[in-house]
């Protein structure tokens, strides 16, 4: 990027480049997030971002280059909670629960994608494809270490890992209507994660061991 | 419905009023399949039904009423799909993913409520929330009988149950991130439903005695 053309070419506000991508990335994200790739305007984001549309083109060419652009973005921050995933399923899924809840945005957006370009070639594949096998890479890690069970295929194990945990998140009308709460619910988090926690024992290479460190249910709320 | 003015008003090829609305609720749910609620037109499902707008509102009201009937439409069919489901998890899960990927069409339409309307009052809520009471007690049933552990609370099971059959399906595009394959994919189906076939063991009263049943993982493919 010719940053020092750019300085010369933009207004004052914009001085500073590096906040500026920053703040059209965290715009273009809400947007992205709350109406989709086809959905989401150009126009809203540099609304979002306090910018000109011009300024928004310059740094990152067309909108498609920009959902590449937020997509590894949401993925370089997400990858330090990746690594911290703990090593037991019983800890790593309640976590990943967690997670999820405070990353609405996000499932929101892969969401929108599943609708509009699920089965068609995504946007920034190759890296996304090699993130995800790396993924299940940790996970065959864990299986051949003895923290999960290798009774399960791994793709699988990930991709129930995944379903557990977002679910609730990806389809609050339906947590609504069959549990009566929404992630928001300190109490309704409380419940899943400690249905995660007993379901997760049987991802450990023998779930009978791991059952008495279960705490006790603490009943419906 | 006063049917014998509908007929009287309306051209030859609407004779038989029920095969219309039929006609119309069938083409309303692949709208709204496809677009969402709110970006489904009644324009598109006239088309796709073959018939007049001014029928279509005659015969259904307005978006949302006609919407309302493509879901207990949708429901009534499922029913005897519900009904069927074994006692037994490990060959109900198999049977609910077997049912998801047969039925994509409606996890869309839902997937879109949940982007659109997920946090707000849903169309035909009373009656959904009833239709989801009653799965609960299905599931409480089933832990009264033995078929399912009670260490489960029953809210989360059923969450869990149909997370883990309907995500592969709601996000084609991360199952074939992981695992390189799409509900479309014959062996894909039968590894994820060998998978299911063993996760589900641990919704058993006792998960040990149910091992020995589970046939040999096949091998990835």
């Amino acid at each position: 990027m010719k940053r020092t053309k750019t300085i010369r070419l933009l207004p004052a506000t914009t001085r500073n480049p590096e906040r500026t991508q920053e703040r059209i990335l965290e715009a273009a994200f809400q947007e992205f997030a709350a109406n989709g790739f086809a959905g989401a305007r150009v126009d809203s984001i540099a609304r979002r971002a306090s910018i000109n549309k011009r300024m928004l083109y310059h740094y990152f060419g067309d909108k498609k280059a920009l959902f590449r652009e937020v997509l590894r973005r949401k993925m370089d921050q997400r990858q330090p909670w990746w690594k911290a995933t703990p090593d037991d399923p019983r800890e790593s899924m309640p976590y990943w629960f967690e997670l999820a809840c405070q990353d609405i945005n996000w499932i929101r957006l892969l969401e929108w994608e599943a609708l509009q370009f699920g089965d068609g070639r995504l946007i920034d594949e190759e890296r996304r494809a090699l993130a995800s096998s790396q993924a299940v890479r940790r996970i065959l890690r864990r299986q051949t270490r003895g923290h999960l069970s290798s009774e399960f295929d791994p793709d699988c194990m990930l991709l129930a890992m995944v379903a557990l945990t977002w679910f609730p998140v990806a389809f609050p009308q339906l947590t609504r209507l069959i549990a009566g709460k929404s992630v928001s619910d300190a109490r309704f988090v409380r419940r899943q994660k400690d249905f995660l926690r007993r379901l997760a024992a049987a991802f450990k290479p023998d779930n009978l061991d791991s059952k008495p460190e279960i705490t006790p249910i603490n009943g419906r709320s």
